[in-house]
């Protein structure tokens, strides 16, 4: 039996659309998942994720909670689902990117990492082993492997040498993963997966989106699921398509339940990443989720799904609705701006969210410059059902055959007010 | 035909309930309105209020929105209910309160009050007058006098002054007032009263919360409503209880559609506020509702209830929340306590909100140490639920003729904590 299932329900090209069923939920792919670092997604309410939404997974950020509250209290409670109720679908990074760009005076070594906390500047260690510890304490459906982050510029030599580090902890990883797995260590194990919220568990129509369809067994496939922890695995390499290609052998070599590209969206040319999406994203296994760590814009999200990638996350929608940036279906922009002043349509008018449905531009402006965390709450709202319904669009686009002509009009409109995708 | 109407429903000793007519919504009183400063309830979305908390009115601050955006932006763009989306009712205070305690560099004349903004240093004035046009270009429900307020400890001759100059304020607000309700200049006017937002205007039942009664007219008389605004007039005196007669006096004979006690809780000891609360309560006019401004704490709610006030206005269930305090039937409590960072109950045992049925302690904690604004946000939600349900508690008490036994009940409860009220 096998942690989680995923199969391919459509193709348009490279890209594809594909039903991912984990012990807790389904998810439909390409998804977006909102970032959670801290056990909450900020500004919004689970409750807003759940009804109106529908997000079906989120992120959590290992490095954050293990240094707050820490492994210790979320275990001795019953894990991260059990301490934050959320019930559906959680994948957490291994910590290894927030090490590597949150904190300073690190010591790298063979076996893992010294840093001093962002919060309290007291030392800690993470290593592949840790890594997995931590995260089998949260209990989340996808594990990261400890991965080192190199700089986006690094050269092919530092970039090599980091790959190969990075293989080498991927394997203490999965070592480590099937240990603590065996050992009961899991605690988000489910015994029964698809007893577990059987409302979460069961897809909506595309077409419907206010009906639960049939349970899961029925709907899509047989094949039961062992209720444990996936564990993925990340291709390194930069933006040396030969490195990446390595980076990417090793890792199927490893063998994991699917697979991420890690290291992108770190200071790189848009063409450099579009360039390292289109070259490996088609070599990863096909009958594997393939998940573009921490990227992007609404125009990265729809070129990496043309160019093969399922699995998306990503904190701009999060973070520019907390100082008043808004992604619409015409582009970006700031609430902020004098322009919206009197300005009484919404922030998108082809949005359809509870937010764009009752609130005017004017009035979000009037909340952002007055300093009200409402301002926050509801253009972040906005932007994270903007980014949701991107995906379910570029999901029906692609089962409609017409992925091709959908991505073309929608970066077109994008592009309308000048600062698309910036 | 009158701008609102009030019939008393029940009395139990000086507490009474009563049912409050506006042009927008019913509201049963003794009421909490929670406090919308700048056009929006802190860390709470409309469709809470009006959802789950059942939030019938709401405060404006005149002096924030005089300030920012402007009267002629709200103007400009129909009114505040209007900009904010906000349907129910609304009463504006008229400013002056915020002057006298947000600003300095003031200049108090006979005509009025020059300041600067504590935005941005700005000369700005406010009088009678031109509260009366801010209130009527916001298009509020209840309009109240502009009024100096005195420090809480201002000695018997300031206070007689103080009580003079906003006694001739009050017939200025009361004149401009007509004027510009003569002169078509209330952005809110309703042509149909009772035929606003239907839904919103049919009290609940108080037995069955979540079903709508028949329509205004028949559940509670035929009278018409103008579609007007209606005008409050304030009771000044500081703790002087001869001074509270006189500026009840004056005010009650200029004539206003309510009347609200003003200057308490601003430093004075809780057996003064409650003293004046007692002794001029019951002297103000038995078919106006009796409004205490400003106030207060569960305790302070329960006990003026007691003395006969029917509406209540205060930060602190918002601002406290922001800040992890939250209210509670055994006390306050400070979520931020390291007692709470295992702790899987809820806020409150006893509380039904979404909050408490959710979240637990030890969360709710995390998320405040680690600065997430759904701490504020939760925390502040369960707070307005405890207020608005300790209003709703109070009524149905009154109505059973078992106030005073739920008086003591409460209050000792609130004791449990050791903290309660303070």
């Amino acid at each position: 039996m096998k942690p989680i299932d995923w199969q391919v329900t459509a193709s348009d090209g490279q890209a594809r659309t594909g039903i991912l069923r984990t012990r807790r939920s389904i998810i439909e792919t390409p998804v977006f998942m909102p970032v959670g670092t801290q056990a909450a997604v900020k500004g919004v309410r689970f409750e807003s994720l759940e009804d109106e939404l529908d997000a079906r997974i989120i992120l959590g950020n290992t490095y954050h909670l293990f240094l707050r509250p820490g492994p210790e209290i979320i275990r001795g409670l019953g894990g991260l689902h059990k301490f934050s109720t959320w019930n559906r679908s959680l994948l957490t990074d291994s910590g290894g990117f927030q090490v590597f760009s949150l904190t300073d005076l690190r010591r790298l070594s063979e076996d893992g990492v010294e840093f001093r906390s962002h919060i309290d500047g007291s030392r800690k260690y993470l290593s592949p082993e840790i890594s997995m510890e931590v995260q089998a304490a949260l209990g989340s459906e996808i594990v990261m492997a400890f991965d080192e982050c190199p700089p986006g510029d690094a050269g092919h030599e530092r970039t090599r040498t980091s790959l190969e580090l990075t293989a080498r902890w991927a394997a203490r990883s999965k070592e480590k993963f099937i240990e603590f797995q065996d050992g009961g260590m899991d605690v988000g194990f489910v015994s029964e997966p698809g007893a577990v919220a059987t409302g979460d568990f069961s897809p909506r129509a595309e077409s419907e989106p206010s009906v639960a369809t049939a349970p899961v067994a029925t709907a899509h496939g047989s094949d039961s699921l062992s209720g444990r922890q996936a564990l993925f695995g990340i291709i390194q390499g930069a933006g040396h398509l030969d490195l990446r290609a390595e980076s990417l052998q090793r890792t199927v070599d490893i063998g994991f339940d699917g697979y991420a590209i890690g290291g992108l969206s770190v200071g790189e040319e848009k063409p450099v990443m579009y360039g390292v999406i289109e070259y490996i994203a088609p070599q990863m296994p096909a009958d594997a989720p393939r998940y573009l760590m921490g990227v992007g814009t609404p125009e990265d999200l729809i070129e990496a799904v043309y160019r093969g990638v399922d699995m998306f996350d990503c904190v701009m929608p999060t973070r520019n609705g907390r100082t008043g940036g808004a992604f619409t279906s015409h582009g970006k922009l700031n609430i902020r701006n004098a322009r919206f002043a009197t300005d009484q349509s919404p922030l998108d008018s082809d949005c359809g969210c509870s937010v764009c449905r009752r609130y005017s531009r004017a009035y979000l402006r009037h909340l952002n410059l007055a300093g009200e965390m409402t301002a926050a709450t509801l253009i972040t709202h906005h932007n994270l059902a903007f980014y949701l319904d991107t995906m379910r669009r570029a999901r029906q686009a692609i089962k409609s055959g017409d992925f091709a002509r959908f991505r073309v009009e929608f970066l077109n409109k994008l592009r309308q007010n000048g600062d698309a995708g910036v």
